[in-house]
C-alpha cells in the first residue's frame, strides 16, 4: 500500500476509534497530501462529511486548475456525494482501496473522463466488512437506505 | 412562488446579506420544512457547503425511508455534487428555482428516476446573474472553474 493510501487508511482508523464509521480520504496535489478526513456521521452528526468530503473540506478552497492537478485517494469506493463532488471540482484522478464492499459511482466517473484505478487492498476490505458486519444500520443509514 | 422556493430564497438573499453566493434550499418532509441552509464558501471558508448540502446538513441524520418522503427545493439547479447527494439519499423530486444561469446535473437525476420540476422564476434568475456579473471568480471557484 503506497503512502497516500496508508494515510487514509490511517483517517479511517481514527474514525473507527471515535465510534464512528472507518472510511478515510486524502487529497493530494503534487506529491504532497493539502486535505485529510474521515466519515464523521457519528462523531459530528453529519450527512454530508464522508471520507472525501471531509478530505476535500479541510483542503481548504481552491482553483479548478489547482484541482485539476490533484489526486483523491479513498479507503472504499466513492458514493453519489462523493463522486459528484470529484466531478464539480475536476479531480482527475481517483485512487480507491476497494468495492467490495460498496460499489460507489466508479462507472460514473469514469464516464466523464476520471481516471479510476481500485487496488483492492484486503487490510481495507477487512476493516470495512467488519465494520458492516458490527454495525449494519449504521453503515445502511450512511448509504441512504 | 410557493412558500418553499420562498424560503430558498430568503436563505439564498441571507447568504448574499452575509457576503456570500447566493444559493438556497430548504428539504421539505411531508409538507414541513425540516432542513434549510445556503452556500457558505465565504462565510466558512466552505468547499463543501453547497445551499443544497446545507440544508441536507442542517436536516440531521435520517433513514432512507424518511428521505424518500422528502422534496429538496433550490434556487439554482444543482451542481454534480448536490445531484450526487440526492442520488445518495434517494430524494424523489426536486425543484428548481432556476436553470438559465447554471444547468447542473438535472438529466443525471432524471436518468436515475428523479422527479426534476425547473420553474424559472424570474428573481431567482435575476439575483444569481446580478451576482455572476459581480463576482465571477468567486462563482467560477464555486463551480469548479
Amino acid at each position: 500500500m503506497d503512502k497516500f493510501m496508508q494515510a487514509a487508511m490511517e483517517e479511517a482508523k481514527k474514525g473507527l476509534s471515535e465510534g464512528g464509521i472507518p472510511i478515510g480520504s486524502v487529497l493530494v496535489h503534487k506529491g504532497k497530501i493539502i486535505g485529510q478526513g474521515h466519515n464523521r456521521r457519528v462523531q459530528n452528526g453529519s450527512t454530508i462529511l464522508h471520507g472525501e468530503m471531509d478530505a476535500l473540506e479541510n483542503g481548504g478552497r481552491h482553483s479548478g486548475v489547482f484541482y485539476s492537478e490533484c489526486v483523491l485517494y479513498t479507503t472504499l469506493s466513492p458514493c453519489p456525494m462523493c463522486s459528484g463532488a470529484i466531478l464539480l471540482y475536476g479531480i482527475p484522478k481517483v485512487i480507491i482501496g476497494e468495492n467490495k464492499n460498496f460499489m460507489g459511482e466508479e462507472e460514473l466517473l469514469r464516464s466523464r473522463g476520471v481516471n479510476v484505478k481500485v487496488i483492492q487492498d484486503p487490510s481495507c476490505i477487512k476493516m470495512m466488512s467488519d465494520f458492516i458486519e458490527t454495525r449494519p444500520k449504521l453503515w445502511n443509514e450512511d448509504i441512504g437506505l
